[in-house]
């Protein structure tokens, strides 16, 4: 018996629905575009907050009480996961994500927690079966024990870089296990607190050099989801080294990744690294590297990562453009790395939650599929750049300062500027959403 | 008879004096480290902000009331430039900085922009002949004039791109006339206001393709220069191509620029952007790509770009640190791209601003120097790290997941943590400042 | 001839309609909760960005092009007053504001200012009688000539505070001619920029008594309209008195006038300050100090003041829902103190912009007009606080320590958290946006 | 046997030493404007954050092991406070605060609380006389704890309101007996996660009434100390009611009590707000609200409070030169709010954290105390408002609007701006520090 075991799974109701626990515009099957909404948005669950974590924040301990707390053994691992499971019966959502901390208790040692691992994703791969969950994807929790606090592969010590192969071999290899179509590194404290300790040239390049070999075993064992690295630009660092899409990409660069690696954004982390969220998506997707995405907003008020559940139409609308612009999701999905606030208690707090984002996402992306099938961000664009469709300007841009001087002088070049339009097409956008 | 004309020139007096236009601290011949500190400083006037800034801001006109005023003329051109060599000379500061609309009005074409450009800094020429000034860099401004509002190489519009080419020619054989030790851009326009009217894949390949542009035609005149590109998060723009060091080193190796560019970094940029600016600088240094800087603070609690004298020793006393751990300064400075507060409004408020800027950095390179010739920064990171320098954790860096997995289990690696003593080397940093 | 004189009235066309000049949410004469959406929304233009301004920022001159520029004569005084009212006949817009400066250039004097403000103010009272537009508020600008650079009512210069006086006398008169429904200060320049030249004490004071000599000029001249005081934190100036809502209403309190002035909030200000705009009025409602807003946003992602015309009806919703609580505008109304970005240069962007914020404006009231029908916010709210209305607790209210920790022990009082429900609450809104 | 055993008691040895474990700066006995360093700054240290923290973040737990842990029992809280008292020792600090939840675990209900508070207290009394330190002062946490999660004085439940009040009562009750010279409230959970779910001015009208039931109950135990309340915007509330120093002030004046309440104002919480320390200084002091400080810093680019050891001399001389300016901290004093970073896991690092920080404040005051005697700063003032002393400009001041304005016309009062010499002032404040 778990606690959401007297709640029926939720349906769609449609937009006049004033049934709190009920889609009023997640319709999984409707067709958009050539594909049903549940294939477009990929929704997945995030184990982390929505399971493990306890209602702690820095000035305050655990406000929930779940009946698999305290999270310091095995049996409660196994409550904890028959509650989520039951819980994603209740969203009928395709997808969840772990960090293997949220799965079951660090044990202390690596072959320890290897074996736990094994046991409690075994454990998993059943209740997946039965439920019918997939996995969006795994990783590893490299920033909560105590051995992380200087870094994971950029720490000042051999060994934890040692200790945080081992614990990445083993989440792909649980990933690998468990059908997961991605795996993802966050970096929490892949950064530093102070330059004074900190050689950053060196702890790079070791950051570099471990995302090589994680491409490597991906190959070997040959898991075929996209290795995704999510940027943030600090918290819990004071600067971490993934900060954002263009310092990402540029690493990836750098270390010879950018045809292995992709990009997991999330909202909140663009906000804090001071850009909107669909100019993170717009420049990942600029370069190709649009992985998956992290759909959690944060509060434009605070200085922190509060990963709120998405409750605003237009901005989401703006980001799914973006995606769907951009191909869509490929192999990633939409993950809620939300969290309820800690005076949410309720089971039903918990649902309703991802029952409301999962609806501000389904809103979002229809409003942004009608967009592009009307076309009318598209066809101002190409009005706008059309001067660069014509074999001069194709030209200009092969040669060089002497001759394009030139030609300035010659023919007395004075541009003229024309309109940038931008509340029209604000004002556009708005009739979507 | 200019207004700097009853200023002797300013001299160091040692800490002691209270007369405020004398050095405290910059005594120019003063040799650390091997070199004088105008060796390492390499001091540069802003054309732009000390002598064409009026005093205005978004909401106020003119505060300023100068001789050369108003500024739409090539005979006040010529005024300003008497001037401002005139405040050189009291100064005896090693160099300046100039864009070329400094200079001389906008023309409102091409070829009398050129003409008055040649004009112009042939009258410079001469007068860096008398007053000794050299050139530390100069710039086109594509940012200012209304044919630039939506960019310059980045523009919709490719007659734009064409003014641009053109300009930044102009204005690269000006700087290559004038003995000019280095080149920059700052991209104030290439950015954009809304995605809703950008594509900013196009923009950002023509901004890639324009810089090599720059970098074919310095080596077709065959300046020994360094090109500099200056980052900016936004304002202007909402956002700037050019965000931070990370976002511009990422974009030259995109381009195939990674050898021939280098950055130029602002300290209020770098509080636009979120960094320190001894953060920027040890990015820029761990890739090379150190050029110069612009050093003039943000104030903390303002959201835009203040430009305000550095007055900081200790947060000075980091970031040349850093440069000098990077070498120095090389072809670059210390520019100050510093305006005096629109209340200044006299010839003595605008030279002891100079002065105490030059103070504080001579100051900040004195402790530096110490810090680096003590050298308990650098043994603090020997110590912290030293674990790196064993064969075996070498080796490591070029195994694979598997093998390193395999030694975690067999050696039950479980990594105890160790001190960052951030407070102690805090501590330490303080007896230097 | 003006250059809105080809465009027809703006129609209300409904939501179907992809006519860019149509309203298709602000039918004005349509009734909500009891008053047309007219009545509700109180509309006005800012003449200040919309036909003072030229596009200029900190890093670029004038883009737009208008035939009364320069600004500099009384007779394009005239032309702006005629293409002014033509605009507002374009928009049907209800009233409009104005700053002195915005009107007719400044004189030089203050003799020649009163003059010339009775001039352009009578001929402006013949043109509302032509069109129909009413006057919301007067205010003066006493922060863009170089007098007040360093402040106006708080100057050093006690001059500089008669000028101010006898300024804002002349704009009280000529508000009370045109039938203007309220009178506003904004102090740009009240504040400092460095403390260090700052005696903050004396000239809170003189800010203080030059707001007393306002209200009791108000009840000398019988101006029925409310005084109202406009919060901002900073820019231009580092630090503005008035920097938010709680600031202000202890200013006002502090000096005796918690009766007598209201407030005029701005979203942009609101975000600046590290409010949302919805808190600033619920603040202000709280204390009765509601007086007007101007419903312009910033950009979440600029730290300066971007005055942006609204686009999100999820923000805007919130706002009016507690403009509805607090019993609505009163005196007020909704001012767009928003400009169209610089590169908007047709007279078509300047009217599609107005447009646009009209008919979010009118989404948003009618959906917060909906939410406090249907009741489910305030339903939530005494649900929640229920506990205060037992008598039990309000004696509770008038004891004191003693008692109450005496029954805290004699009952062994536990008191037990029940959940805030904020995602059911954020859903809840969602179904009404 | 303590931590800090082997540890003997830091002295002064002078700027010159080079021992991390000495006193640089602060020697306590050396008389600066007619008190010792000792009495001016009066230092504490906090009991929270040195003794009960263990150096989790929101992303990790625990990375302290001290021999106190884990601390859920009485036991181990007197072991805490042996440690603590040695620590005092060592620093040889005049003071010390606490939080009532730092000495001893939450007992789940009020009784058991006040009695294991008793307890603990009477065992400080004892460990105060034998070392000498002395209380500055207390307060109580009412924000961990599961019951505070919606506020303490401001919940929606009463019996929380009576918790609050009893706790409280009890706290005053222990600090009158520990002879603290203060008691402190800082409400981190008085204020809201979301204004959906709060009524805002009933919550601020049980937060004044609570108010003052504190001062009652002070006047009624005859406690002589002063009631601080410490402003903080936001974290971990999304909004705190106590925002900065102008809304407390305004806070406290509604409701009656500007007499009988001060601030305890930090540094972070100042940047928090949007202000800079010497700001929220200025700001109590003209009011006459200044209490005590706490003097730890924020980082610049961290979006929450991270409570670090103050460690730029320059930021901290203009604070002390406010207070001194100000009378000095009267019954408050300096605490350190403050907490060594999680990778500082030693004893070392704990004591040279708070030597560094009680060496940065003797600095600054002693600089800020050469500024004051040395009369520069005061004099600019003096010069730049000397207008105002004029029996003409008093005169004005009492007049109106009328009278002033037909002085202005009738004199032609042109007003002529004058530097504010905002560099020169900087320039004279680095000769200080
Ligand atoms: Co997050
Ligand atoms: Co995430
Ligand atoms: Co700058
Ligand atoms: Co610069
Ligand atoms: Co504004
Ligand atoms: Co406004
Ligand atoms: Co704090
Ligand atoms: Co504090």
């Amino acid at each position: 018996m778990t606690m959401f075991e007297t709640f029926q799974t939720v349906t769609y109701e449609g937009a006049d629905s004033d049934n709190p626990l009920a889609f009023r515009h997640y319709d999984a099957k409707k067709q958009v575009m050539g594909k049903s909404l549940e294939e477009h948005l990929r929704f997945a669950v995030a184990y982390w907050h929505s399971f493990a974590w306890e209602g702690g924040d820095p000035f305050g301990g655990s406000t929930f009480q779940r009946d698999w707390h305290p999270q310091n053994s095995m049996e409660n691992a196994f409550k904890k996961a028959d509650a989520a499971f039951d819980f994603f019966r209740v969203l009928d959502v395709p997808y969840f994500c772990w960090h293997d901390l949220d799965l079951r208790p660090d044990q202390g040692n690596f072959a320890d927690n290897l074996a736990t691992l094994d046991q409690i994703t075994d454990y998993l791969g059943e209740k997946m079966e039965q439920v019918g969950t997939k996995l969006l994807w795994g990783t590893a929790n490299m920033f909560s024990e105590r051995r992380w606090m200087s870094g994971a592969s950029t720490n000042p010590d051999p060994d934890v870089f040692a200790f945080a192969a081992a614990t990445v071999k083993s989440c792909m290899d649980a990933t690998h296990k468990m059908g997961g179509e991605n795996y993802v590194l966050w970096g929490g404290r892949e950064g530093y607190e102070t330059l004074l300790n900190t050689n950053m040239g060196q702890e790079l390049d070791h950051m570099g050099r471990f995302l090589n070999m994680v491409v490597d075993y991906k190959h070997k064992i040959g898991f075929k989801g996209a290795i995704l690295v999510e940027p943030k630009p600090q918290e819990p660092s004071k600067h971490q080294y993934d900060f954002d899409a263009a310092t990402c990409i540029g690493f990836l660069r750098k270390y010879g990744l950018e045809n292995e690696v992709k990009l997991n954004l999330e909202q909140g982390h663009a906000i804090l690294a001071g850009h909107s969220f669909e100019h993170e998506i717009a420049v990942a997707a600029a370069d190709g590297m649009l992985g998956s995405i992290d759909m959690n907003r944060n509060d434009y008020q605070s200085g922190w990562d509060t990963d709120q559940f998405p409750n605003n139409t237009p901005e989401v609308a703006l980001c799914y453009y973006h995606i769907l612009k951009a191909g869509g999701l490929g192999s990633g999905g939409t993950n809620f790395d939300a969290k309820v606030r800690r005076q949410s208690l309720t089971a039903e707090d918990l649902i309703a939650a991802h029952v409301g984002g999962m609806d501000i996402c389904a809103r979002g992306l229809e409003a942004a599929a009608a967009m592009l099938e009307d076309g009318g961000l598209e066809d101002a664009l190409s009005e706008r750049y059309a001067g660069w469709e014509t074999p001069e300007a194709q030209a200009m841009l092969e040669s060089d300062f002497e001759s394009i001087a030139a030609r300035v002088v010659a023919e007395d070049i004075r541009p003229e500027p024309k309109s940038g339009r931008q509340e029209i097409l604000e004002n556009y956008v708005n009739r979507f959403v």
